[in-house]
Formats: C-alpha cells, structure tokens, sequence
C-alpha cells in the first residue's frame, strides 16, 4: 500500500510508493522525452487486449458481449500500476516530524473508446455523455464505502498533462482523505451565508470580462487567478455540491458543451495536453455548507520550474481576460 | 508589469502576465517536446554575445577586461523577459472576490559559465563556489531595497525541470511578498522554542534511515515525504536564518558537498533533469523565529498530472529510504 505523507515544513502531503521503486533508469522520461506506453498492438485499452488488464468492472456493452471481451465501448477497470487498495481500515499516524496516512482507496480507469487513435475531444458527444453517466455511477458506487472520503475525478491527455498511456482514458481516484484545496468555498460560505460559486458566476457574468460561453445548464469561464494559460472553467449553474448530482439533461448538456468548448480550444491553441478534472464535495466527512463541485479544463504549455515549485506560485504568461476574449470569439461562432 | 493574484478558492497565488499574451502557436511547448532556446551562435549567454543580455549588473571578471565584453566567469543581468520592476511602490489590492499584488521585483540571471556546453553540474569546485558567491553578493545588494520581501534562488536544468535556455544559468527573483511555504518552520518554533530544521537533523542522523552524507558544514537527506523521487535537503548545520549569512569557508565546503552529490546523482539517475532551489528567511517583514535556510536538489523525472494539479497532492513512486540508500551508498565511495 502506497502512504500519504505529510511534509511539516510546506505543509503538504506526498502519495509515496513505500514499498517499491522505480528503477532509476526506469522512469518514463528520459533527457529527450517521455515515453507514452502502448501501441494498439500492444495496448491494454485496445478492443481485443481485455486479458491485458485487471478484470473489469463496469461496461456499456452489446447485449450479447460477454464482460472482458471486445463489444464494449466504455469499459472500466482498476489501474494495475495503482497501490491504493480498499481494503482494511484507516490508519493515520502523529508522531513530531511525521504524519501519514495509510493508502486505504481504489484507482480506477474509464477508457472511453475501444480504438486507439481516438482522442476523448474526437469523440461525438453522445460518447462523451457515456463517460460521465459511468464516472457518476462509479462514483456513487465508491461513495457507498464510508472508508472513502473524497473521490478525484482526473484525465491526463498528452506527454505535458502527465498522460503515461497513449490511448485515451480518463482515472478516478478514491482517497482516504479529502485534499484541503477547497476551503475557499467553506470560509465564503462561513462568512456570508451564500455559495462562492453562485455569486461568483452571477459577478463574472455582469463584469463580462473573462466569460466565455453559458449553456442551458453550464457556465464557461476563465478564472481570475488561472494558474494556467487558457485555463477554463466549466459550473453547473444550478447549486449542486457533488459531481454525482448531475442529472440526466445536465450531462447531455455537459457532453456538448465540452464538445463545443473542443472544437474551438483544440484548434486555437495547436492540440495541446490537457488536463480535464473535476472538484466536487468530500463524502463521508461531517457535511459543511459551501461546497459546489466544478470541471476545469486545463492546458498544459509549461513544466513547472523551480521558481514554482519552491515558491508553490504558479506562472501563467497569459491573461485570463486575453484567453476568455479569444475563446468567447471563437466558440460564439461555432 | 505582472501581477501577482490569489485564487480565492484555493488560496494561491499566480504570477500573471497581465499586459501581454503569448500567441496561442508561440508556446514553448509543442505536442513533441519543449523547444529549449539557444545554439551557442545565438545564444545570449555565450561569451561574445553579451550585446544580446540587458546591461551587466556585476560579473566575475578579468582584471583587463570592460563590462558587457567577454573576460568574465560569472556574469549577472537583468531577465530580458521578465515584466517584473523594481520601480514605483507596493500596491495590494483586495476586492470582494479578487486580490493581486503589483508585480514589483526583479528577476535576475547569474550566468555561471562563459561556455555553452559546460553544465553546473560540470563546473569545477571553485567556480561552482563563484556561482555561490556571487548569489550572495546579489542576494545582499537586493535585501537592501526595503520594498524587496524575498529573495527567491532557483536554477532549471533541462527539459522536464522548465529550462527555457540551454547555456546553464541560475536565476534569482525579489519578490514584493513571501512565499506562505515555510510556515512549519514558523509553527513548531512558536510550539517547542526551538528551530525545527536543528531539531530534525538530530532525529534524522540517529534514525539514520534517510542520511546521505554528511560534510563539515552541512547536511544532506531525502525528506520523508519527498515531493520528487530522489529528492534531496542540504542543510547547513550552523542555525542561519538567511542564506546571505552564509560564511567563506561554508561556500567552499557547499561548493564542495554540492559537486560531489552531482558526481553519485547524475550517474546514479541517468543524467536527469533537476532543480536547484534555496528556501530561506523573508526579509524586510517584521521577525518572526523558526527560519532556517536551505537548499534543495530535485531531480525531474515526472510531468505534474491531472490528479496531482487538482488535489494538490505529489505523487512519488520512490520511497525516500530506498533513494538515500541508494545515494549513501555510492557517496560514501566517491
């Protein structure tokens, strides 16, 4: 089992791999690049390779496809290269310099498409709607498990989004405690009795300055303090704290508007990696007021450097007000 | 000038480039790889191409020798592409959902080797204790600007690292606030009356799990929870808050520990990329006890991945046990 680790200087916690280690000259990058796994001969997303993974836990199957079998067009499994197991109980550990926390969860991949060359943005929306109807269902069936406390919802397209597979896929981690990378909204809230979020949005749509697109269900903009260039945000309008909330015409929404939302960014900014994940409420915890959950869809121009990494600032040399101006241009004429 | 603006949410900030914008197919970063400038033709850090650097803020040179003309060993000038400016005053700005900071600072570039080819890591001791030197001296003549709260010292070295030239360099930024990332330092003083990173290296040496060397001055570990794989403290043994306190035979002896670490590590690791980066003391803010500077060496060997930009968490799939095992024992053999 892998253990968090808390550093008592920064403050910050570390999932660490205690009872292994990469070989040094193991690591995926090396001085020229990183080294994406899998061709489709080869890879264990891939129709036709389902013996190559762990046994599968959920599809969207044909009605006479047998489970670990090609006929799937969503399929789930555990990540084989995850420690996290559920399995025994929480363990946290004080003593003076060190916390931990034992790696009690369960790492999970959706793979989006049985093909190999199709990326999640190529995919047509009624595709992309199977992959959130299944992370909600995954995530509601990992939420049932009071061990797990918050559930991280992440994809890694491309070399420079940390991508370590070729074909797409998107990862759900269940975690034994939830990150401390929200308390925005619980202070907000805690203050003035209202949703951060809500007020945010309703004050980004009248300032008129870094919104990109509303839909129906869906409000699009760059924030304030985009720690990355073009990053944008994507919140349901309607108040809803965890991501399995969503309902079904809320996803068919989602599904196109991040359709759309692709169809101009992949273009404008040159196929860049990308990050798309999604912040939502801790379960199983004491419930606090404030939480609203949210999908960011981040691209990935930089690699950290020291100057962020040792200040915990991050870089971004463009202007949320320049981005949003060139995606809102963009998308209102898709 | 950039602008320095806290994500209410997340409670961090971001350095913004607010007045330009990188055009989206200028990136650095392309879908194969980073884009790392500089032939030694071009390159602005090779001697005889100083014209190409902002003016010479101080060098190492030749007795015979004029500013902003080859003759020098370490060379320091102003980033040409850094908005930051030592000019005007402090102004912070806070709104209901919004607060920034004026990017008054200054980003400077300690050039530490005339020669295009020769890394850091190949330099011999004594101009390596040149490079020290000289980032004292800057570090000194910085702090004396009451407007200047931190003097932030961190060198890229390759692709994965966020080099964005290939001539090795170390860079140095005066920040107008610090960094809110020693606050464990702050804490455990506040508790114990005593300097966490003194306190540490007792336990650390009698557990002597994660030692990796010890010189006459300083002290070398893989933390507990090791944000990168290999990842690696010098600590000065005398208690200084500042890293400008350090003394003349302190830089001959880092200078020293430094080289000899980089001779295990570069072999041992596959010549990775890394970072150097020192955290030291705030200046110019009313005093608080706890501050103990050191430096860091952090090797590169992952991209940040969705899960790991959302939850805040590192991930590290080295134990910080096995890697100073690793590194003692080949040190103790240099």
């Amino acid at each position: 089992m892998p253990e968090l680790r808390k550093d008592i200087v920064k403050d910050a916690w570390v999932i660490i791999a205690t009872e292994q280690a990469l070989n040094p000259h193991d690591f995926p990058i090396n001085k020229n690049g990183v080294h994406i796994g899998g061709s489709s001969l080869s890879c264990p997303f891939c129709a036709g390779n389902e013996a190559l993974t762990t046994p599968e836990i959920a599809a969207v199957r044909n009605n006479n496809s047998r489970p670990n079998t090609p006929g799937w067009t969503v399929r789930v499994v555990s990540s084989k290269y995850s420690a996290f197991k559920l399995e025994g109980e929480l363990s946290i550990n004080d003593s003076e310099f060190y916390s931990t926390c034992n790696g009690l969860g369960q790492q999970e991949v959706i793979i989006g498409s049985p093909e190999h060359e199709v990326e999640f943005h190529n995919l047509p929306v009624d595709r992309i709607e199977l992959v959130y109807r299944m992370l909600q269902q995954r995530y509601r069936a990992l939420s049932a498990d009071s061990r797990v406390k918050y559930i991280q919802i992440y994809k890694n397209k491309g070399l420079f989004a940390g991508a370590s597979q070729e074909h797409s896929h998107t990862q759900l981690l269940a975690l034994p405690m939830p990150p401390d990378n929200q308390q925005g909204l619980l202070t907000y809230f805690e203050q003035k009795k209202q949703c951060l979020l809500c007020v945010l949005m309703e004050s980004e749509r009248e300032e008129n300055k870094r919104l990109v697109f509303e839909s129906e269900y869906f409000f699009l903009f760059c924030p304030f303090a985009s720690r990355f260039s073009y990053e944008t945000w994507i919140i349901p309008k309607r108040h809803t704290e965890h991501f399995a909330e969503i309902t079904e015409p809320e996803i068919k929404d989602l599904a196109l508007t991040i359709k759309k939302f692709f169809n101009v960014m992949i273009t404008l900014l040159n196929d860049p990696a990308y990050n798309i994940v999604i912040n939502t409420a801790p379960v199983n915890v004491p419930y606090k007021e404030g939480h609203h959950w949210w999908l960011e869809i981040n691209p990935r121009f930089l690699v950290r450097n020291g100057l962020e990494i040792s200040s915990g600032y991050y870089i971004n040399p463009v202007a949320p007000e320049l981005a949003a101006a060139l995606l809102r241009e963009k998308i209102n004429k898709e």
